[in-house]
């Protein structure tokens, strides 16, 4: 039986994928409200058939769509937000000793229109539902069994952290560790409410547990992550004039784009230019909505670099610790290492170097810094 | 782009006809609630992908699932009956211009349950939201250019019947005649709503007008049907009483199943025996429910024969044209046919015969009266 749950899951992915080769079959441009109607299906058809096999073990269940819970989100199709859950549908079939499997990365708006949650939706709906029915802890069972402190894909001896705070574990997953979707720990800190990750493949799976710090005295590295899918793009100003560095930023937030890592740059010997990254999934938006503003911005041209990466150290205490820092730049400076941009914080350094050498930069920051 | 809605229409039943084989592997017997749950998908699939061929075309369109109408059903998953439809959403996307495009064969209980309709649920639903908003008609596209007076797979120089009765039609159909579902042309008449069958595949096609019947003075004979799903059952009495005729089929209708042409029969010299049929699919169910009451009906034992084709001869003032009923009992006698039961009533005349030479005498029948 476990093996059918396994292959229902495969089937779920393989599900969605298909159904966005039909929709594309359709139209290049679908229909967001019509988009998410469709991809909703695939959660739809794992939770029905999630119940059939527990109760073919003699459990009881029954399955739950996003509009029966409700989750209700707000209208942003194929990218909703989580804006409230009720909890007394659930409380009821729990009281009725019922599994409740509740179907992820979708919900309702108030006007009832189905939406889809986006990246990380299905982990996203896990945590909100557990803490709207005030659990002790959310256990999320995903292919990895825990949170490393860097991708073992790419680093050699990485270790699985045991236990993590919320803010460490922001930075992580924001800056590619894949594991978690922010929005996800997000709502774990507002709650405060504990969140295991753990393998599904194995069992007796420890994994590791996000929850609030405990008083820690002396900083630490949690993990290192490297994100590919960034765009650095830089504004060039108008000659003898100001970028109207407000209203970027205020233009880009209108238009649902998240920026990272700003910085004012000295590139090409031009100061009071402007840098900053965003998901290379927005790069084009981006470049839509500044370019037909070029004039009222103040800019002279917009450049955009994609070649690089951005490798972020995380952990507590990182910008008081001169230790980590002087062990950082040591290693740039030992391998002779061209930084595009460096931005630091309480809880990370980022640094942007080019992609072709990033991998072997994260191992060697691992090796010194980790694995000591 | 026609090419693809009718791809998506053939998509459609074979996405549903996947998925009833996926809930195989899991279990012969599924729970209803979750196979509807399952099930129901089918159609969400359909209508979210005609919404985008629409807007290809550059139509603006919307999609509503049967909850979102809402289109409430009593719980009886799998074959749940619509209770009531809510007119307001539909009607206030037709006011915004929109085509609305409803997923059929599914509804909604009062408490939120997702159901499924059963067989015919697709027309049933298009039939129940005509006459929710008031439309002065109700189209229905299907693979038929219309009804005809006989299955054109069964006979030659069938008859296209241009305007049939809702009581005419409901004998059709209930007989066999795979065209219309019962229920739905139940709340044609309701309603008094005419409803027009046509082809899918034929430009220009006139099909089928089915409304309130015309003032008609002569009789007439619209059509033949041949219905082979049917289990005779024999109820043999215990010796010296009476068997509980009224309790009999009170057990039955507690148990939702249909029972159809019921007669007293004289086979093997027994008196006061009865025979009714059924439809197949519940001839199993019967059996159960009834004998776990034999000693409780003062039955005997029970016999059941699953060889046996209803021919029904449907039209209006049958019973009081006596040269129909004439022309019947010559094609009988003279080919010297068995008629195992005989039933009558205003609008039709049905006869059970063996199945293997029901085709022969349905060809007969129709030869001699359609075509006159």
């Amino acid at each position: 039986m476990v093996t059918k749950l396994l292959w229902l899951y495969l089937l779920n992915g393989k599900t969605t994928d298909n159904l966005i080769e039909q929709e594309k079959e359709i139209t290049d441009n679908p229909n967001r409200r019509e988009h998410d109607m469709l991809l909703s299906v695939g959660e739809q058809i794992t939770i029905s058939k999630v119940c059939m096999c527990l109760k073919e073990l003699d459990y009881d269940a029954v399955s739950l769509l996003g509009w029966q819970v409700p989750i209700i989100t707000n209208n942003i199709y194929g990218n909703a937000r989580i804006e409230c859950i009720g909890n007394k549908r659930i409380q009821q079939e729990l009281k009725n000793n019922n599994i409740v499997v509740i179907a992820g990365f979708q919900g309702v708006t108030e006007d009832g229109e189905i939406t889809t949650l986006g990246r990380g939706g299905s982990d996203t709906t896990a945590v909100a539902i557990a803490a709207a029915i005030k659990a002790t802890r959310c256990d999320i069972y995903t292919d990895v069994n825990g949170i490393y402190s860097a991708d073992p894909k790419i680093v050699k001896d990485v270790k699985k952290i045991d236990s993590i705070s919320y803010d460490e574990m922001l930075e992580l997953s924001s800056l590619g560790a894949k594991v978690l979707h922010n929005r996800c720990v997000e709502i774990g800190k507002k709650y405060n409410l504990p969140i295991c990750v753990k393998s599904t493949f194995e069992k007796d799976s420890i994994g590791t547990i996000l929850k609030e710090n405990d008083v820690i005295l002396k900083s630490r590295i949690a993990g290192i992550a490297k994100d590919d899918n960034i765009s650095k793009i830089t504004l060039i100003r108008k000659e003898n004039s100001n970028i109207k560095i407000d209203n970027v930023f205020k233009l880009l937030s209108e238009n649902d784009i998240s920026v990272d890592t700003i910085v004012h740059n000295f590139d090409d010997q031009i100061i009071k230019d402007i840098s900053f990254t965003v998901s290379k999934d927005n790069l084009n938006k981006v470049l839509e909505v500044l370019n037909s503003n070029l004039e009222k911005l103040y800019l002279q041209k917009i450049l955009t670099n994609e070649k690089l990466s951005k490798i972020s150290i995380v952990g507590i205490g990182m910008v008081s610790n001169p230790e980590i820092c002087s062990n950082i730049f040591e290693i740039l400076y030992e391998n002779n290492i061209n930084i595009y941009t460096i931005s630091t914080s309480e809880t990370k350094i980022s640094i942007l170097v080019n992609k072709d050498i990033s991998e072997n930069i994260l191992n060697r920051i691992h090796e010194k810094l980790i694995n000591i």
